[in-house]
């Protein structure tokens, strides 16, 4: 992507490091940071220094790397099980953290008790991962750009963008190259509470491309669908179930329910990492709860009334039947098919 | 209301001046503000010092009510009606805002060219007008109660409480009278962006009532939805059509429509001075548009991407076929008869 007219990943392996664009400070400060063991990038993976679902998979593969060649000789197995674990417990909905961080481990495991080797391969494998989740991206973007008519007005939510992925985005990827096409859009951003990742990073990589865009609260998508003023909802996903039930950040299945009220497309941008081929349906995707002082507190000042309480989970399900489409590096599929679609 | 063990309403008269809670500040500070002029009352309505249809209904009678008594006797017809059309001019959507400033203004009126009298009228009715109001909402508590039955999990929006009326409230005054009736509850509050009534003021006046509650982002409440973890979605309106069509703070619609696909009861509950006897459907209410500062800045800094705009509707439309009934004074309607009914 291009920050400031340079092209940066959101992470990378440098220098026997794993270096991140710090998302937490963007658009008010553009910051490298660079981390040394797996420890660090855990946290970073926690903090959401590093976010949105194949960036993290692709942190979590870099930061298992890092856990391998960390593991001492004696108790290497057991060590780098332990990081494994310990990696994946970061953030439990998105599945590319949990396929990033075992592709890598699972490569690792095979040279046993070779453990020069086991830790060349674990970098090499956690590169590929992330090359291959970025050329995905890539794709997403030149296969779902051909759904996108000249003059559309899109709604995203969140940040499906190229600092969520490791380049190019999954619905900023389509709508990235649907405008490099020169195809005439608009965006509606909706800033996504409580974080604000829409606000703040969709927003600044629309700028920085850009592309038409203004920013709304999450709430008032409603009324833009009421004017029928949306052509088109494409957003990106955490996990994709078999049965092409997905889960996305809070707020997805509004809009999902609204553009299935308003017959307005919805459709789902994913790279393969997404994807649970475990994952019968929606009901069995553990929904992390974040902290209530996200909602509660922005710094150290109170945005709400401090003695109430707040409920703040991150993600919800969007069932399968209220989704048009899941575009993927393979085409464009039905939900319920994507998954059998794409391993073929 | 009781605030800190005091019994408060939102505005009222006292030694010929406007007094108001100042709405900005709380739930963080708790100031009462004097007006002595009704261009201090149309800056205090604006800026959302006082907010709230019916609140601002009644700010807007007592502010017609000063500008009656700073009429010069040398064109006083002239200058009341300029401070009529001015303080109407304060915030387009909400209807009582008329209502009120126009039923002190007719009252006036009749009195010329006798403008002492006209003076002593005009104070007269702003009280008038405040008190039916704040009647109203007493009523609509004790018969919205009704409806709701022990153990209920309601959603509620913006705040509709006694903050948003003279006193009780609306979507309020039926949970309050509720709880007071002894009946367990549990209110998701959503926040409510961009100014946050709801995570600032209902949370605070829940709390004030010690009933349950938890805010939520605005966009959570399909996850809760999607749970079946909420039995009941009531709130307030800012304008009701003779056909049942309401307006009100950005994000009503989403719940409606949300409530519709998983078939939970959707009430709204408003006073008289809420309904709109000139206005036959939704479309022909003027939504708002405030500044995209609201959304984009808190205080001095930025939430958002500084080079992106925003765009800001308060309020908007939910057509009746959504709604299960609105809660009046004289009993619980179906949105298309609810306007008839209410004149009875």
């Amino acid at each position: 992507m291009l920050i400031n007219g340079n092209e940066y990943k959101s992470v990378w392996f440098e220098e026997e490091c794993v270096r991140m664009i710090d998302q937490n400070k963007l658009p008010f400060a553009f910051e490298i940071r660079t981390f040394q063991t797996f420890e660090e990038v855990s946290e970073a993976i926690k903090d959401m220094t590093v976010r949105g679902a194949p960036a993290i998979g692709a942190a979590g593969a870099y930061g298992m790397a890092l856990a391998v060649r960390q593991a001492p000789d004696k108790n290497f197995r057991s060590f780098i099980r332990k990081a494994r674990d310990f990696l994946i417990s970061t953030r439990p909905t998105a599945v590319d953290l949990t396929n990033g961080v075992s592709a890598v481990y699972e490569n690792a495991l095979k040279f046993i008790p070779d453990t020069v080797h086991a830790k060349q391969i674990a970098v090499l494998a956690a590169i590929e991962f992330a090359h291959k989740s970025e050329e995905d991206c890539r794709r997403i973007g030149a296969i779902g750009q051909e759904i996108i008519p000249d003059g559309a007005r899109i709604l995203t939510h969140c940040n499906a963008g190229a600092l969520a992925t490791v380049d190019w985005g999954t619905a900023l990827s389509v709508i990235r190259m649907a405008h490099r096409k020169g195809k005439r859009l608009f965006v509606y951003v909706s800033e996504t509470r409580p974080r604000l990742q829409g606000a703040r990073l969709t927003a600044f990589e629309l700028e920085q491309e850009g592309i038409e865009h203004s920013i709304i609260v999450d709430s008032a998508s409603g009324f833009y669908f009421w004017k029928n003023a949306i052509d088109y909802v494409i957003l990106g996903a955490d996990r994709i179930c078999l049965n092409g039930d997905i889960a996305n950040k809070i707020g997805t299945y509004e809009k999902a329910v609204l553009a299935h009220e308003h017959k307005v497309p919805f459709y789902v941008a994913a790279p393969l990492s997404t994807f649970d081929f475990t994952c019968n349906h929606g009901q069995d995707i553990p929904i992390e709860i974040r902290s209530e002082d996200e909602i509660k507190r922005l710094g150290d000042s109170y945005l709400a009334n401090p003695g109430s309480s707040a409920l703040n989970p991150s993600f919800d399900i969007t069932p399968a039947r209220y989704i048009t489409g899941i575009i993927t590096h393979r085409g464009v599929f039905r939900p319920k098919e994507a998954a059998q679609k794409i391993q073929q």
